[in-house]
């Protein structure tokens, strides 16, 4: 299957496989009314896109229960092919004891030197994928 | 300079030095109220971010002087050290000849293989940029 613009649509096990073997995606925000983006590595956990953040980040302020994108791809620009997948749903910070012994459990450390004491999970709604033909 | 987090902030000049270089960015819009985002290659004309796409996209009916996000970003997982620039700005579809005869002769061939005979420009209102230190 292939959209208007020619590219083909993933499936939604697909994408899911995709997403859960790239080390970073985008998370996908509004600050103060501006679209807003930030790289952040993640972790796939109960089938939700888990990241950390710091308390004070616009991440965390903006996260609270808001609607986000979250989006992973991979490239090669020599050849122009690639695929990116994009996650849409409701973010929210994780607070309950039980949820959070088993997030700081994960294998997930921020690549930033700060401390990232809050997570955030985001649970897919819609889930869609593209890819660039081999032969574009 | 580094932020809350612990990253490096980039000055405007590097941000556009490295925005330049890339081959390849991610647009944020709006898309029936909903956070959107897709890859997008590009080249910088007179200081726009300049884009293709098809005139029955989602893209090109979002971007009709919206304000949209733009990103561009490179990292390495193995190491954990990147950057990320994310402008702001009005994005507007080209419509006046003189300026569709100029982005006709840029050097931008989209990678997606149906026709892109829409050209958007952003013109960037905020410009930030963020890299992570070597050490983290």
């Amino acid at each position: 299957m292939y959209d208007s613009g020619g590219l083909e649509i993933l499936s939604e096990e697909e994408c899911r496989r995709l997403i859960t073997a790239a080390p970073l995606g985008r998370i996908v925000f509004t600050d103060r009314a501006l679209p807003a983006i930030q790289p952040v590595n993640f972790v796939i956990s109960r089938g939700e896109v888990i990241i950390r953040t710091s308390s004070g980040s616009k991440l965390a302020a903006a996260a609270r229960n808001a609607v986000v994108a979250f989006e992973v791809d991979e490239f090669d620009p020599s050849v122009h092919t690639g695929w990116s997948v994009v996650i849409v749903g409701h973010a929210r910070v994780l607070s309950e004891n039980g949820e959070l012994t088993h997030v700081r459990s994960l294998p997930l450390r921020t690549w930033a030197p700060a401390d990232h004491d809050y997570y955030i999970a985001i649970r897919p709604e819609l889930i869609s994928g593209r890819r660039l033909p081999k032969a574009a």
